[in-house]
């Protein structure tokens, strides 16, 4: 397993780019503010936490378009205004950039500034790793309990990519699976593809063969079934910003696996770092759902002839609409797993007190 | 709107290749057995009714196979089964096929069963027409009454194909939406993709724009969302198989939407002609659920430099499960719209008795 990001000796800041993966691993540089800008906006970084360090590293690079310190905390706002509006529902984004902007004060100097954000990008990118052993360790007792009681092969479900892809390390909702998996608990993981990136086919089943995680990818579609069917323990997701009340924002499609793990009394667990909750929001009609490229829906990326090679699916005649993410609303949800513990719906305010 | 299977003046029968479409619209010949068998088993034509009727005449084309009419009925039996094993969830299959055995004996002759069982199927294809011509008039009647109380575009979610295309003509889900849109009703349809052949982007797409309907591709993961935001007035699908309960097997991912739409108190309906039906089976966990290739999942094919093209989404390490159909519990449909009315689930024997 990779770090998705991460410094090398001579300072530089790489990501892997995860656009190019399944079939092509390769880091690329991000060198100046506009290199995190696009890597951001064209996803070759996602996932709500990743996007937070990238943003935090990000605020600390944007540091040098600014050419008089004389109104320093005023012209990086203008800066942390454009991060803020790649990916408006990703609420680790505006925690990241709001932690950096708090660090300055109007008198900070470019070069105290320098060593504020980039020391603090650094904490956080290692909070984030911390955090999600934590998350991990919280979700494996969840796993462990589910294997003694029926000492079968344990079942998750999950959509999108919530691995160690999403994340600095590890990942939110795939960590409790690393964890289970090398305490030597048998699992499996049914990986939805993730339309219309597809992100669990590429991201989440890349990341579980690098691991040895016995998994199979289904459509979107098949969740239900398999659930009907008795083939699925739990489900476990992560989530770009839930509200107050839990209401949870995520990748498109996981309100539909929570109303069938409801309808089939299957525990529908949300593993996410605290900082992805929102409690500026009540509830969840309150979060802004970011509407993306029709061309995501359009065509499809793939492999052909050892070539990335994109296919149109359907006529141009066609209107799409391209949505980013759905609301799940908390009584679907059984817990959320964070690195503070397992908190039910009625135990959310405790998070903010901690 | 053409035909989707049809005899030329000279006896030979065509079928649309709906593998081709949207990008080539192509009628291909099947002029023996072995010939329709490859229709039904490569989804050249889908669709429970027009499976149907495919499957009567192909029991016509079976005769030609049959060289002595000493034990014609028992030895047209075999062709029976090698139609019945193509599909196994498409109840009109067993029931096209089942009528065409009927009207043979032990001692009917070849040129007599020649000619039975071609004026049958005939019979059945126009009846599929005539049926669903009704089925667009009762589903008329609920898109109407929506309209009248709203006044405003009726949005109407529908999955996969179960348009003119998946019949002879009309369709039973995309019926009532076409007697809509010709009585001048607003109407608007979204359009589930359907993975994982996309029959949703591929073929209901391109019929409604060749009918000039509103419509809207989307991803099957977006429809909860858009119930949620009030953005769906009802939701209408075929349907593969009913049980006598009313629990119904249509395409993976309907019992999902039919979650989402209970979860949001959108009427949900089923449209179908009475034949798809089985009372033999009390309830839905008793359909047997076609599982169907890794490939339909692994490969997706579209088209890229105006060539059909199949890519790979993800890496051969990892296992794939496909499969066709879920069962949408009963107690999630509003009604079901078949030729002979809508019939709530309490009301289903009273078809039978019809």
């Amino acid at each position: 397993m990779s770090r998705s990001i991460f410094e090398k000796p001579d300072g530089r800041i790489f990501v892997i780019d995860q656009n190019l993966l399944p079939f092509r691993f390769k880091t690329v540089p991000l060198d100046c503010f506009n290199d995190f800008i696009e890597a951001i906006n064209q996803m070759k970084v996602r996932g709500a936490p990743l996007i937070g360090v990238t943003a935090a590293y990000a605020m600390y690079f944007a540091l040098n378009e600014i050419p008089f310190e004389k109104n320093l905390k005023n012209d990086i706002k203008k800066f942390a205004d454009l991060l803020l509006a790649t990916r408006p529902t990703a609420v680790n984004l505006r925690w990241a950039v709001l932690k950096q902007l708090r660090l300055l004060s109007p008198r900070t100097s470019i070069k105290d500034a320098k060593e504020l954000l980039l020391s603090n990008a650094r904490k956080l990118a290692e909070e984030d790793i911390e955090q999600n052993k934590r998350i991990g360790e919280y979700g494996l007792a969840l796993i462990e309990e589910i294997f003694k009681r029926t000492n079968e092969t344990v079942n998750i479900l999950t959509h999108c990519n919530a691995g160690s892809l999403a994340t600095v390390h590890y990942g939110t909702a795939l960590s409790p699976v690393y964890l289970a998996k090398e305490k030597g608990i048998p699992v499996h993981v049914w990986v939805d593809e993730t339309r219309p990136r597809n992100q669990g086919a590429r991201l989440t089943a890349y990341e579980l063969k690098e691991n040895d995680v016995s998994h199979t990818v289904i459509c979107d579609n098949t969740g239900g079934l398999l659930m009907q069917k008795g083939l699925v323990s739990l489900v476990i997701t992560g989530a770009d910003r839930v509200a107050a009340n839990g209401d949870t924002a995520n990748k498109i499609g996981t309100y539909l696996k929570a109303l069938a793990a409801k309808d089939n009394k299957i525990p529908f667990y949300v593993a996410l770092p605290s900082s992805s909750f929102d409690f500026s929001l009540s509830d969840g009609s309150l979060i802004e759902i970011e509407e993306r490229s029709s061309d995501e829906v359009r065509y499809i990326e793939g492999f052909h002839n050892k070539k990335n090679t994109k296919i149109a699916v359907f006529l141009d005649d066609s209107l799409v609409a391209n949505y980013g993410f759905d609301i799940t609303p908390t009584k679907l949800i059984s817990a959320f797993i964070t690195e503070k513990g397992i908190f039910r719906t009625e135990e959310i305010q405790k998070i903010n007190s901690q």
